[in-house]
Order: structure tokens, then C-alpha cells, then sequence
């Protein structure tokens, strides 16, 4: 029995200063989680309580598809990160030290290399596959802005998981295993979420969702589709295109266009200037960027933005991706900055690329390569070809849906998993493979299944507080049953206390508040700040020889006489 | 249900090269760890099973005993560290690192601090104590030579509670309460232990002992006393002394005695060449030392060597100690190396300390601080005077117990545990006060207690292990019973499976062995090796309708008709 007189628990009542997002206030606030510095928290014995329920629904799942637990330290040798070239990769975002005798090491953020060399010291044959195990285990990422308490931390817990197989059928059945895992596993944390499919072309591999808990302040931006349930990240997004069905146009015709250092004057001054009826959607910007310090142009409707994380998710095989910057156009003296067109991209030494929206057919006023010129009736394929198109532009709310083209909606989710189709990349760095049936070796094909358990605590509280404080779903909640004895008087105290004798009797937990020197208000609002999900309230009702229960969540109360309390809080 | 078919697990038939100690080899051939880097170690699914068994019974019995979880995080900010000192004092077992910003942090190797802080957070006044709170963590130290595998590693799991109490009195009591909740656990985990006196003095505080799992193998020495029961480890272990009741001697003699670098050479020069009858032990060694960079010198009998670890041990408050050098000698050219005697101490600037049995009377032939010269008569008290008496002999087997005076043995053995009366040291370092009763700030009083968790699995393999392997008590054991099918045909494949899942109905844990292509040599090998205590033969017998039920600790087998086979396990 947890008992509020000996519990080291202090609510506050004021939300901490560098708390911004509900989970962050009210775990500080209810006495669940310390900061103890930037990105890295401490749990209190409320806290991890909650985190053990939680770590423990996973296991019980991960067992039950079968899949096998193993542990691997945190403290990591740098060779098998040199060998996939993540030691370099990672950047500052590793954790590294040496030891005393001076090897490297990191603290390991992710531990696909150790799982491949664990399976190629211990198998060695396509009869030891299909193999699934994962590991509950302490991870470390060093964050550049680590926020939102331990939605983004430094220091966290992760149930990662990796499937071997030796070819790609085999590899679709691990993933749809680890899918339906992880759907059970979330579904018995009571989180609301949609699994919506993610990009995987930067990590090397083919197919990839994640699950997304919705929340107003969640990092992750999704697009739902409210017609047929299409999900996806806003790299994954799809652009809706349609074959070019408008007016073929005369040859591009040149134009004075001074003073036009916006899409929005550009439209003004054509409208205005040449009396023409043109929006912003009618003109194309001409992104310039560096890729891997080759240039590259990137063409999006002039209603749009490049959505450069998108871009940088879609231009597989490019690490490092940045805009112009006027040394760039120094070096490339032809391009003439604000009014670069895609007529003569070739004759400039940039590839083209371009959002789906510029399709064959369809034409542009754009740049005319010449200083304070805009050109119109640019066509595509006529004027310009396309070399490569790629999802660039931001993806809009009322944009259409790619499979039913009806308008998706955007919104904020905490990502709480991940399932991910690694293919053959870490066994080919780590030479894992295995002999086939007719004795030759066989590159193994891997997943690799992610759920953030310290995360999920926060995501939980941010999908179920109100504005008193925290309403925990019964399995994870710290505890079954909150009683609060009240008054001065030794009664309600004794009976309080044989109602939480007789409900853990039954296997249910308790917090019982037996505080002598809280008020009965201070101890309504620390249950209600708690968030356990039934509190009894022993207090005035005594004198009809009754208590008070209420759910947390809905509000609901009624009395109940105290020889039925056991039966009623089991209904 | 595990199967052997597709668990993760390849045993080895020949012990690992760089393993010394009976539970590094058999947890390494039996599948159970995989080594990483020195002193760095990665779990397989057998090995992770019963490391979590034993993580289970201990934190029941933490919960059962009262104490509250709490979870530390093991990257840690320097500050604290710093304001205890201890991030100098640890010096390069300490792994640092620093963050992206240039911040230091340290792996946490202990967390007395945070423990401490987290106290200071939420608690002010006498009323919330006493408190007694625990985690069960990943732990780093930089060992300078890692060895016996999970048994002193540089990553590695510990259960370390911290108690809070007002006064001396109620640390006692909180003591008192986690060495029966140490008992407790140790005995349900099948260990042989001894609690032994521990040194505290290093550490500042007052009182302590250790669990120690006898272990031919171990690490730790420590002297016992098969009369009363008295236990100590090394540096411990107190000199039962009694006052001189030899004769009085005359004045101080010098003698030449050149070519005497021994003592073993002193005694046979003195007795041949002065026709004398002295042993070793009535020499007296003058071992000098620097401590902190002060001489002194350290009087033993000559029949024994300073033990330095001891010495260190005992000597409170000195940090750095080391043996005289050359250097040393120059520095202090009145002191004639090998000639060294007590006599001028003072004059010499030596503080002069010096093992219990140099007691006030006792005469000794000692240096007589001239080149080639020894002195007789040398009596403690008349002709030199103890600044302080310290514990500092090597102890031997056959001394005797400072309790009842029968010779002690000497004995080795594994820490498991550690129970400690830490006082007001880092209460003070850190300012954790409480108010008391009058209002006025008190320093809180600590205990820190700990368990050696993933060293636990090696320290009861090292006692429960034959030459065909493992032997694990039925607690800790990765599954109940063992089921060996073997033959070629389907029946007792099937057979086993049944038996199985009928073991299971019942709640025992089963891992059955279901390998069609290993022969029955092998699978009897795999399951002696891994050492579930249970192992049922599912073969030949089947042919009467019976099978083999084998004990794997003491090889006794019977058979038992397959009807039987539940009810004969559960009995």
C-alpha cells in the first residue's frame, strides 16, 4: 500500500518555468518525473511506477508474438559504428567518450550494429531464421534542443526490436508481426493513434510507418485523409498529380519586371503592369540548393514553399542539403539571383528537379535568367525538362488525398513507434550472412521495430488530463484506487484504511491519503492532480455510514454504503 | 515456451580464452552472456531470463521491506559531483564525457549524491522521515583491469537504497531494516553467504558490513571464525592483543650487521654470529611510507608484511599513501635504508604508527639507523613511543578471532552486498536539512546499501555449477523444467509437446528441446550445461508409457508414466 504520509511526493501547484507542452506541467506538478538536467529526468516513485506498467504491457506483447528478449549495454565500442560509418554519421548527436586507456566509446543510440554481429556470432543457417528479439534498454541521443520533458529526451527508454529473415517474403512477415504487436501494445496503453506511413529511402530501406499518438502540441506533423484514413508523415505525403489537361501557349515572351523580389509583387506587377489575371499558383519559384555541394534546382509552384525536410527525406543518397548562399552565386555568376528560370538549367550546370505539380504540358511565369526579366508561357517539356521530380513543396491542409483525392486534413502527433523494413544494409556493413538451403551464403534482410517507453508515460498524460490534472487509463495508472480519509476525528481514518486493506485484499492497488496535517482540500487536489483513476472519499458521508466514489475522468460520483465499497469499485 | 529450436542460443563445447573463474566459462559456453569489450557484456535470452529473476526477487523484497523505487538517470552532471569532491576523487575509474555544449558529465558510478538531492527536492521536515528509497540501475566504472566476467565489469546493474533519518538512532534502525531485508533476499536467491564486518572509515561514515558469497575464485578475502562465528573481511579484521608479560630487558645494544637485506638473513646472522635465539617475529620491521606527502613509518613484527590495502583502510583521513622511494631517501638523508629503527623517530620527522602487537614493554631487535648496524632491546615505550597504533599486518590463517581467540581461516569469496551507516557526510557536502520538532535545521543522517544485481547471476553460478555445468536453485533458474524429445520419430516429439503445455497450464516455465537434427548426446550435454533444474527425457522409455525425470543437481533419475509426469514435477 502506497500510503500520502510516507510517499517522497510533493505536488506543486504551479507549472515549472521551463515546462511548455500538458505531459511536461503535470508530471513535474503531480510528483512524477525531476529534471535533473536538460533533456534528462529523474523518476519519482509515482512516476516509475506508471513507467513500469508501461515497459511491462510491452514485454508481456513482445513475449507474447514470440519474439525474444535479449540486453545489450549502453556503453558501446566504436568499430561496429565505424563499420556501417554511423560514428561519422551521427555527428554531434553521439554521445562519445574514451576510457581510460584511451578506445572510443559511445553511449548508443540505436543498436541495430550490435544486434546484427549478435545474431552473425550465434547463427548460421537460413534454419535459424525467421529470428525476432528486442531489448528494453536505456538509450542516449544528444538532443541539439532537448524539450518537452521526456517526450524529447537525452537520456530515454526504448523497446527496440530487429527481425531477421533470410529473404524479402520472409521479412513482410516479421514486419506485419511487429505491426499487429504493436497495434495490441498500444491498444492495451489506451492510446488513441493512427499508423501512418513514414519515409524510409534515408535509412536505406523499403517500407516504413509509424504510430502516431495525435496531440495539438505533438512535434510530428501528419496528413490524415477523413475519407478513406490515408495517413502519412509530411515527408511521405504524396502529391495527388493529374496529366496536363489546360491550353497549349505561344513561345515564352520576356517582360520587364523590376522591383519583384516577392511572389506576391511579381503577381501584383503582372496583373497590374500587363493586365494580366495570374495568382501566385501560375508563377515557378526556382529553389536553389546545394546537395553535396553540387547545385541543384528545385521548381514548386510559386503558392508554395520547399519544404526542405521533405525534400531532404525524398532526395535519396544526398547527406548534406542546404540553400544557396550568396557565395554559391558568386560562384555561379549566371544564376541571377531572384530571377532564375529553368529554360537554360543545363547550360548553368544545375539539375533540375521538381515538384510533381509541374507536370508535362503545364507552363509558368518564371525567372528569364536576365536582371529585373520575368518570362511567361515557360512550358514544361517544351521549355524545360525536368530531370528528377521529388516531393518538395509543403504540404497544405484541403491538399488532395493520393488515394481518394479527397482534402486531407494536417495534424500533430507524438511519434510513440516505429516499424521500419531495413532490408539488407546493416548485415551487408556487418557480413552477416547466412547458407541457404543449397549451401551458399545468403545476406540476411532485416526490420528494426521501435517504441519509445519512457515517451510513452508523456504521450499517455497528453492524451488524458484535464484541467485539474492528470486521468491516468486504469492499466497504467500508479495505482487502482486513490482513498482520501478526511476530518479530525480517528474514524474516518480506521475505516479508510480497512476499505484499502480489503481492496488490495482483492489484488487492487492503493495510495491511501492518511495525512493528519492536509486539509480535505488540499488532498481533493492531489488526487485529482494524481490521476488515479477511482478515488473514494471517506469523510462526511460516514455519518450515513457511507463513502463517496469518483471517476477521475468522467466526474462522476455517488455514494455507496462502506460494506459495498469492495463490490462497487470491482463492477 | 521456449524451444530450442528457435532460441537464440548456440552452446560451446570448449571454455571461452580469456575466461579464469567457473561462471565466466560455463555462462559463456551455456549461452547466457556474450562479451562486448573488457568488462562490457551483452545478455542472450537464457541469461537475461534469470538475470531478471533475480532483479524480480529483489525488488519484492525491497517493496515487501517498504523502501520506494526510484529511478536515477546514468548520465549525471558534473556539479554534483563536484560539491562532494568525489568527481576528483574518483579519478580514471570515473568515464566522463561531455555533452555537444561542452558540459562535463559523468557516467554515474554511485549515486549518493542524487539520492541526496532528490531527498533535499521534496522533503523539509522531521515528519517525512524516516525514508528509505531505492533503484535498481545501470552503473559504470573505468576498472583498471575488468575481469571474470559479469563478475567486476565496467557496466553493470546495481539495487542501491539510500536511508534518511533525523538521528543516529533512526539510522540504526533503518540499517537494521535493510540487513533483514538482505537476508531475506540472498536467502531466497540460494546463496551461501557470510556478513562481515566491513572498514567504513574511508568512506566517512561509521558502520558496515558486507554479504560475501564464499567462492574458491573470489575476489574478496576475508577471516572467519568457525568457533564463534565472527567474520571480518581483510582489512577489518581486528588484532586481539594482550598486555607484555614477558621480562624486562637491559639498555639498548647496536651490533654490527652487514649483508642483512632480510630479515630472514638478519635472524641467522644474529643467532650464528651472536649466538642469539630469535625468530622473524621478534624483529621489528620500520616500513616507510608517504602519506600525503608526509613520512611515516609503520612498526611490524617481523614475521609479517604490511598489508597496504589494510593500512590504507585504516588510516583515516589519509588519501595517497605509497611505499618510500629512492627520491624519498634522498629527501630524508638521515634515515639509512634497510637500517631503520624506531629510536629516532621524532628527531627524523617521522610520525611513527605501529601494528597492535608492538604493545607497550615488548622489547625487539630493530635498525639502529647506522649503516651495518641492528639494535637489541629496543623497548616499545622505554625506548620509542607509539604515536598510533593502526592496523596494518598482512592477517594470516591461524590468528586469532578478536573475539574469542581461536585461530581464525582465511577464506575467499564474492560481494554480493553491502550495508553501510554512510552519517551526515554528503547530508552536509550537499545542505540537506530538515526542521525538527523545535523548528531548528538539522543534518539528516544517511545509510546506503547495496546489491550487485547482474553480478548476483555470476556470484550464484560460481556456487551452483558441476563439471558437466550449470546447476541453478529453482528461483533463478531461466525455466522450471527442461523437456529433452529425442529419437526419430513424431511420438515423442509430440509427446514432449504435450507434456509441455501441460507443465505450462500449471505455471511452470518449460523449455523444451525440439531440435529434430541434433542427436540426443548433444541435447543431454546442452541441457546439463544450461542447468535447469528439472529435465525430462521424452525417448525410449516411451515405448512402457513412461519417461525420465532427472534432477540436475544430484543426477538422480526415475521414471515416471507420462500420466504422472505434472504431478511428479509439482511435487
Amino acid at each position: 500500500m502506497l500510503r500520502m504520509s510516507t510517499l517522497l511526493l510533493r505536488t506543486l501547484r504551479d507549472d515549472p518555468a521551463d515546462a511548455e507542452v500538458a505531459s511536461h506541467k503535470l508530471l513535474i506538478r503531480a510528483g512524477y518525473v525531476r529534471r535533473i538536467a536538460a533533456g534528462i529526468y529523474s523518476w519519482l516513485p509515482l512516476g516509475y511506477r506508471t513507467y513500469r506498467k508501461i515497459e511491462n504491457i510491452i514485454r508481456q506483447e513482445m513475449d507474447a508474438a514470440g519474439f525474444q528478449e535479449v540486453h545489450f549495454p549502453a556503453l558501446l565500442p566504436k568499430d561496429p559504428y565505424e563499420a556501417t560509418n554511423r560514428w561519422a554519421e551521427y555527428g554531434p548527436d553521439l554521445f562519445r567518450l574514451q576510457d581510460r586507456k584511451k578506445n572510443d566509446f559511445l553511449l548508443g543510440p540505436t543498436h541495430e550494429e550490435m544486434f546484427t554481429l549478435m545474431v552473425k556470432g550465434e547463427f548460421s543457417s537460413y534454419k535459424d531464421l525467421p529470428l525476432s528479439i528486442y531489448q528494453i534498454q536505456t538509450k542516449y541521443r544528444d538532443e541539439p534542443r532537448p524539450r518537452s520533458g521526456i517526450i524529447r529526451g537525452r537520456e530515454f527508454v526504448m523497446k527496440d526490436s530487429y527481425s531477421f529473415d533470410i529473404d524479402d517474403a520472409g521479412l513482410e512477415v516479421s514486419y506485419n508481426q511487429h505491426r499487429q504487436a504493436y497495434i495490441k501494445t498500444f491498444d492495451r496503453l489506451g492510446l488513441k493513434y493512427n499508423i501512418v506511413s513514414a519515409m524510409s529511402g534515408a535509412m536505406g530501406g523499403s517500407k516504413s510507418e509509424e504510430f502516431l499518438a495525435p496531440c495539438p502540441t505533438g512535434e510530428d506533423t501528419y496528413v490524415l485523409c477523413n475519407g478513406c484514413g490515408y495517413a502519412a508523415n509530411v515527408e511521405a505525403m504524396v502529391t495527388k498529380v493529374s496529366t496536363y489537361k489546360g491550353e497549349k501557349v505561344g513561345a515564352i515572351e520576356e517582360l520587364d519586371t523590376p522591383n519583384t523580389p516577392t511572389i506576391d509583387s511579381l503577381v501584383e506587377l503582372f496583373n497590374s503592369k500587363y493586365s494580366a489575371n495570374i495568382s501566385a499558383a501560375d508563377t515557378l519559384k526556382n529553389v536553389l540548393l546545394m546537395a553535396d555541394e553540387k547545385p541543384i534546382s528545385v521548381l514548386v509552384p510559386g503558392d508554395r514553399e520547399v519544404d526542405l525536410k521533405r525534400l531532404g527525406a525524398n532526395l535519396v543518397g544526398v547527406k548534406d542539403l542546404r540553400l544557396f548562399e550568396d557565395a554559391d552565386f558568386a560562384k555561379y555568376p549566371k544564376l541571377v539571383k531572384g530571377y532564375v528560370g529553368p529554360q537554360d538549367a543545363k547550360a548553368f550546370g544545375l539539375k533540375l528537379y521538381a515538384d510533381p505539380r509541374v507536370i508535362e504540358g503545364s507552363h509558368w511565369v518564371t525567372g528569364a535568367n536576365k536582371r529585373d526579366k520575368h518570362a511567361k508561357n515557360v512550358t514544361c517539356g517544351r521549355d524545360f525538362v525536368v530531370e528528377q521530380y521529388v516531393e518538395a513543396a509543403e504540404v497544405k491542409a484541403g491538399d488532395a488525398c493520393p488515394k481518394c483525392a479527397k482534402p486531407v486534413v494536417i495534424d500533430r502527433a507524438i511519434e510513440i513507434g516505429h516499424i521500419f523494413q531495413l532490408g539488407r544494409k546493416y548485415a551487408q556493413s556487418l557480413d552477416l550472412t547466412v547458407l541457404d538451403k543449397a549451401g551458399k551464403p545468403v545476406v540476411v534482410t532485416m526490420g528494426s521495430y521501435g517504441i519509445g517507453v519512457s515517451r510513452a508515460v508523456a504521450a499517455i498524460a497528453e492524451q488524458s488530463y484535464d484541467e485539474l490534472g492528470l486521468c491516468w487509463p486504469s492499466e497504467i495508472a500508479p495505482a487502482d484506487v486513490h482513498i482520501v480519509a478526511t476530518g479530525k476525528e480517528d474514524q474516518p481514518f480506521d475505516v479508510a484504511e480497512q476499505i484499502a486493506k480489503d481492496l488490495e485484499a482483492k489484488g487492487l492497488e492503493v495510495l491511501l491519503d492518511d495525512r493528519r496535517d492536509a486539509s480535505a482540500g488540499v488532498k481533493f487536489k492531489d488526487a485529482e492532480l494524481i490521476g488515479i483513476p477511482k478515488i473514494i472519499i471517506v469523510g462526511k458521508s460516514l455519518v450515513d455510514g457511507k463513502v463517496e466514489i469518483r471517476d477521475r475522468k468522467s466526474s462522476a460520483k455517488h455514494e455507496v454504503a462502506v460494506a459495498d465499497v469492495v463490490k462497487n469499485i470491482l463492477n
